[in-house]
This record gives structure tokens, sequence and C-alpha cells, in this order.
């Protein structure tokens, strides 16, 4: 299982309503909410340094301020990664950024009123994590949070919680075993036998789907290796 | 005449080899050099603002620090700047970055250590210029001060000199034009009448130049329109 810890560089999660949404959806057994400030002396800087090692997946959560972090969360990267490309500490570790922008995210375009794609924007954090050996996930982003509907918002709090725990893989089936052990996880803890009925009878289904995904696919791979002899 | 203001976004210049160099280079009767701190209240950030207005050129100087600006000057940017995009104060101005780092200039390309440009790590204040309307000038960027020979060093002055004052123009002439300036103003200054004579001689000798320079010129472009017709 993959732990994850969510750094985040809003200077005050309270106020944004994106960044509580947020907080409430990553709420899993294996990831930890860790505010930063930029008030830290000398041993807690270092505890904080000691205890990042501990996790495979470190990810900056901020809201986009000039087309970085605020000022603040800057601070506290530039206090404890100082000369961290020295100790090899986070070689191999997954990297990945949760950002919240007010502006369309179709501006982030050649042509368009931001002209750079977001990937171009973040290249700082990219040659940070390169610096540091580290595997630069993709983007994780959120435009216009306070337009979204409920059925978006539902959406993005599932994306959300695969950006922070899943395999990083875009395949369709790490996202069904994802889906699959947090139903699991859920039928575990369920005490109403109805619901626990409906858990049990979705993951049947998705297992059933899964079966017939495989036999088709394994049909297909002979019809190619058929067509390929002729 | 074109009115310059340095911001200096390093934690201590005073501790700093390279920005004491700066900013004794930069001692020219229409620069001014501004040390930023992120401790302001309200009526110093109004006083900073507005004082701003004041410049043709703005230049943000500071040590790269995680391939952006180090979090204090950040924080100073977020303070001064924040929404500074509607009220269309800077629009028209001209805005450059004087970057110190630390490693070889040529680590900074597809291939190499770095694997980025500074042009591309910089998209993020490039972004900032175009939101502000503001245009954005060449980085001009000092690789490894402290490995600089004392003539590289001279050079060094001089070039930083005109990015901060002369005309945004890469052409041969604009240089000539900036340096028979800067002569005329030490000729203006000069007490020892042996040292004038030099100046004076320089002067003249940029002058003659420039005329044989401009027949040249004119030779070639008659030849041009000569064979043109052949």
């Amino acid at each position: 299982m993959i732990k994850t810890i969510v750094i985040v560089g809003h200077p005050s999660p309270a106020d944004s309503g994106c960044q509580q949404f947020l907080r409430e959806s990553a709420q899993l057994e294996q990831v930890e909410y860790y505010i930063a400030t930029n008030q830290m002396d000398y041993q807690q800087v270092k505890r904080v340094q000691e205890h990042l090692v501990e996790f495979d997946r470190i990810i900056f959560q901020f809201p986009m301020y000039w087309y970085s972090v605020p000022g603040h969360f800057k601070m506290w990267i530039d206090t404890v990664f100082e000369n961290s490309e020295r100790n090899n500490l986070f070689s191999g570790k997954e990297f990945g950024l949760v950002i919240n922008y007010g502006v369309k995210s179709s501006d982030f375009q050649a042509g368009r009123k931001e002209r750079y794609t977001l990937s171009e924007l973040c290249r700082p954090f990219e040659s940070f994590a390169n610096k540091l050996g580290m595997i630069f996930l993709p983007i994780f982003s959120i435009s216009q949070f306070y337009y979204l509907t409920s059925s978006e918002m539902k959406r993005l709090a599932v994306d959300y919680q695969q950006y922070l725990t899943k395999k990083n893989s875009n395949d369709f089936l790490s996202k069904e075993v994802w889906i699959q052990q947090r139903l699991n996880l859920f039928a575990v803890q369920e005490k109403d036998d109805k619901r626990l009925r409906i858990f049990k009878h979705i993951v049947d289904h998705i297992a059933s789907n899964r079966d017939q995904l495989s036999s088709l696919e394994e049909s297909l791979t002979w019809i190619k290796e058929e067509s390929s002899y002729e």
C-alpha cells in the first residue's frame, strides 16, 4: 500500500472551500495531511525532514499564486529541502502537485490567455523532482472550484483519492482494482445488512465485468494471431 | 532616460559577494536599488506600489532557489502585486530578471543535467509579466560568480549596467551609443587633464569608427542595388 503525505501550502486552509473539501476527501488510512507553516526552529525542520522520508509519495498542494506556490510555502520548501539533493533521501519517491486556480483550465495553452500549459509552468517543480531523484507524477489540477456542480465535486473527490493512493498508472485495470479495494474496505466497516449486500453486489459485478473483458481480450489476441498467418 | 528599479530578493544581500558586486555596479544616476523584505504593514505596501509605478523598468534580482525566487521574496511579490492585474498600473513597463546560480549555464539545456533552459524555467515570470501587460526582457543570468576572473567581472559589470539602463535592443549601435553616453558622463566629472584627454580620445575614436561603419553600410547598400539591376 502506498503511503502518502499531502503537504498543504495554503496560507489559511480553513478559509478555503476548496481546501476544506480536499481535506475531507483525503481522510484515508494511508494518507497523512500536513499543513506547512514557515515558522520552524532547527529541531522542527530536522523532524519534518526525517518524517518525510517515511512516505512513498509526497504531494505539494496549493493554490496558484503568480504561477507558483504562495510565498510562505516557498519558504517552507526552501527550509525543509535545503541541501537535500546531497544526502539522496528522497531518491525514488513519487512527487505530485495538487494545484487549484481561478481561471479556466482551457486558458493554459498556446494562443489562449495564459499562453503556456500547466506542465510548462510547473517546470520548476519538475526540475525540483529531477534534482532530488524523485518520480514526477502528472499534475492534478482543480480549475474554478466554486463553479463545480455537486456531481462534478463527487467525481473530483474520487479522482483526488485516486491521485493520492492509486498506483501511478493511467490504465483501466488499476482504476478498477483501486475501486474494488475501496469497496471491500467499506464492506468490512458496514453494519447495515442491506447496504452490505449492495456493496457485495457491486464488487461481484466489477469482477464479472473484468472476467468478460479478459475473455474478450483473449479472443482479440487469438483473432490477431490467426490473421497474421494469412 | 530609462528609470529603473532593481528589487533585490536575496535574503541577506550583505553576505553575498555577488550581490555586493552588483550593488556597486548599479550605482547609476537613473537606477534605484531596493531590498525586498517580507515584513510590511498595509501602508508600507501601498507606498511601495505607488513608488513602483514611477519606473519604466522593473528588475527582480535574486539567487535561484529551487528554480524560482527565495521564499521571502515570493511573499513580497505576492503582497505587492496582489490584484494588480486589475488596476493596469504596470501595463507597458519593462520587466527583467537578474538571476545568479551555482551550476554551469551550459547545464540548462535538453540532455544536460538541468534538462530545461532558463527561459523555460522562468515561464512563471514571463506569465507574470504577460498578466500585468509588461514587456518581458531577456533574462540576465550570472553563473558561478565565484569562479569569475577579474576581467570577466569587469565585463559583467558593464553588461549589467547596460541591462539596467540601455534601451532594450541587441544591436551594435545601441551599445555604442550607451558607451558614448557613459564616457561623456565620466568626462564631465573628470578633473585630471590627462585622463580627460584619454576619455575624449576614446569618444572621438568611437565616433570615427561609427562614421566608417556608416559609409561601409552605404557602400554595401549601393552594391546590392547595383547587382539587383543585372
